[in-house]
């Protein structure tokens, strides 16, 4: 486990014995020192690129490592792992020797913030969708470790450190200028590659209103304690929408800002959510063969309101897996996803769009929610403030 | 409005009518040119710093800034603005003087994107952070603009040139190289301060895993388009979430990863709502003085349970206001946010905690759903994985 007892705080990392004492000017990739020779060696390895397996017989830090992801979900990673990459074949028992373990465990980036973190991670996890094609399926997972609430220096140095022995780069989100620059010289001295996230921009947007930031981490005691109004509205739309969810309360239609319509599975729900999210309250109808639907429905403003369309090759596979997780597969509404009908549905669903003009039909085939989120906030604006570029905008 | 029928595709926006056509070097914030003073002048106004008033009488482009925020709220917002700045008291009529117009604005942040934009925002956001101190409140509005799937230059370049013209920074994220390339030379050109979000840390992390990143935007027909079962499994634990909501379908409890508990308007619902987005199956159940809880809270692995407090007075004003809401100020559950109450109410969840002495009592006074959640998400991945260093693990 990356998280294993392994982690100790010497003084002198393994990382760190072939490297200059000496602060490093800027260089923040592969480096010329054995020691990152080894590294970028073993980064091959990881990375699934062809090697000498005869050049493998340097002695890099013992290291097994294993994600903590979200729940329930490493066994469903390890088959991935064992069906996606060969060479991981037999390597997973206490004997593998050190290259293989190296090439089980992949890259790690820790994300180090004195506040949440979920800004580093949001950068990152963008970051890393330049680089889908080579990700867990290509052999090249790269895990990704969140320390929040780092306040102080020696925490973050441990972290550092941790991550020069483990071969992890930094990324940082670090308010305070002084320990953001602990950082930056740390990762030079132990040779860590790095990247600071949240300097750069404060520092051009500082720039930009002629202020200066206020260097205080999120929770430090000098910052506002108080949650405003905004904050409060967006608790308020999350608990509207979901009161709202999969039809109810057609009555309330008119205290949406946004409304959501479409057929069964054509993500409705999730995008309410993340719409809620963002601070709209959102009602979402589900549009069903042989079901009316609520009169409000054709009374609110139409501007508000956004038809989802979706391919029925695609509806259909996700309507069976909906029916195998809800158990109800083969029994009952065995028609939910049967082509036939999810063909009634769209065409039925289709008519109602055609009858109300003003409605957006938008294509959710094959999009994230956020994709979907942003065509809707998008065509919400414009409507609202007729722009020439069509934009969401916000006041801060 | 910002986005008004003034945006025009002239090839010589004002702004850089007094700059060199020449590429600059790395000059991003306040320059010395005339054009740009007047810029600077402007910045001070809108930031309500003190300036000779004199020294206005520059011809800036027109511009009369309307924030479009989300929903319903440019109402209140305008209330803001009369109520926060005493200068802005006469000056919403079509006759105000342009200067004054500059300080009804505030300053602009563009945030330009080949996707959603939504990682822009979220660092623009953590930034502004470091801003509190002086945003609305404090005279010095920032005004945020999304554009999101921009994918040709002659698009990009558009909204640079409006950005010029509005005095607008650009922050972007433009997975293709040449795009950034693009918006770099045209920021400097036009001498617009810029950020680029994604570059950076892409850079960074190719470096780090020694590959290339793909260059392709997310819309990109290259991009792999299908969804993977973690997208599903995010899907699921958002629709598990809000089926549990507020103590509904507790024989289910057992199926969660998470269960909040806590009295009414400790902020169960959003911080469930907000962990399900990060993939995690979430339980609520509230505890109210004489009703009993259910069984099923007791007979779950107590590691994955989550006790929720707060601070009595702050309850009560929250219970307050949601009563005022909901409507039922003054009649009914009149209890509701009397203090007795509330401080029974606390008593008796803080009773039930002290009996379960392995559920964490997380104290959410005054901390936003983010916070909360960053200290629940730490808790379970260290109680799982017993790292010495808590950490929030991810697997890509």
């Amino acid at each position: 486990m990356i998280c294993s007892s392994s982690l100790s705080m010497s003084n002198i990392p393994p990382a760190s014995s072939e490297t200059s004492d000496e602060p490093q000017p800027q260089v923040r990739r592969i480096k010329t020192s054995p020691q990152l020779n080894r590294w970028s060696r073993a980064r091959s390895i990881r990375s699934g690129r062809k090697l000498d397996r005869s050049a493998l017989s340097f002695n890099t830090e013992l290291r097994i490592t294993k994600s903590g992801s979200p729940p329930a979900r490493s066994e469903e990673e390890q088959i991935e792992l064992t069906m996606s990459s060969p060479k991981r074949g037999n390597s997973r028992s206490s004997s593998s020797s050190e290259d293989e373990r190296e090439v089980n465990g992949g890259k790690s980036i820790f994300m180090v913030s004195d506040g949440t973190g979920w800004t580093a991670e949001h950068a990152v996890n963008a970051a890393l969708g330049q680089f889908d094609y080579c990700l867990v399926d290509r052999h090249c997972p790269v895990n990704t470790h969140l320390f929040s609430g780092i306040d102080d220096v020696d925490k973050l140095m441990e972290i550092i450190k941790q991550a020069a022995k483990e071969g992890a780069m930094v990324v940082y989100t670090l308010a305070e200028p002084s320990m953001a620059e602990s950082a930056k010289q740390a990762c030079q001295h132990w040779g860590v590659a790095s990247s600071d996230i949240l300097g750069p921009i404060t520092e051009a947007i500082a720039g930009h209103l002629g202020v200066s930031p206020s260097g205080l981490p999120r929770w430090a005691p000098e910052r506002e304690k108080t949650l405003g109004e905004e904050y409060f509205r967006r608790i308020e739309a999350i608990e509207f929408t979901i009161k709202q969810d999969d039809g109810a309360l057609p009555r309330n239609l008119h205290m949406a800002d946004i409304v959501l319509t479409g057929v069964s599975r054509s993500g409705k729900t999730p995008l309410s959510i993340y719409l809620a999210q963002k601070g709209y309250k959102v009602a979402n109808v589900p549009i069903v063969v042989n079901i009316d639907l609520p009169k409000t429905l054709f009374e609110v403003n139409p501007e508000k309101v956004f038809a989802l369309t979706i391919n029925p090759v695609v509806l259909q596979s996700i309507r069976r897996a909906r029916a195998k997780t809800l158990g109800f597969d083969g029994e009952l509404k065995t028609n939910y996803y049967d082509m036939d009908y999810v063909k009634e549905e769209l065409e039925y669903a289709g008519k109602i769009f055609a009858q109300n003009p003003v409605w957006p039909v938008i294509e959710v085939t094959s999009k994230a929610i956020e994709e979907t989120a942003v065509i809707v906030l998008r065509l919400y604006h414009d409507r609202k403030h007729r722009c020439s570029m069509p934009r969401i905008s916000k006041r801060y």
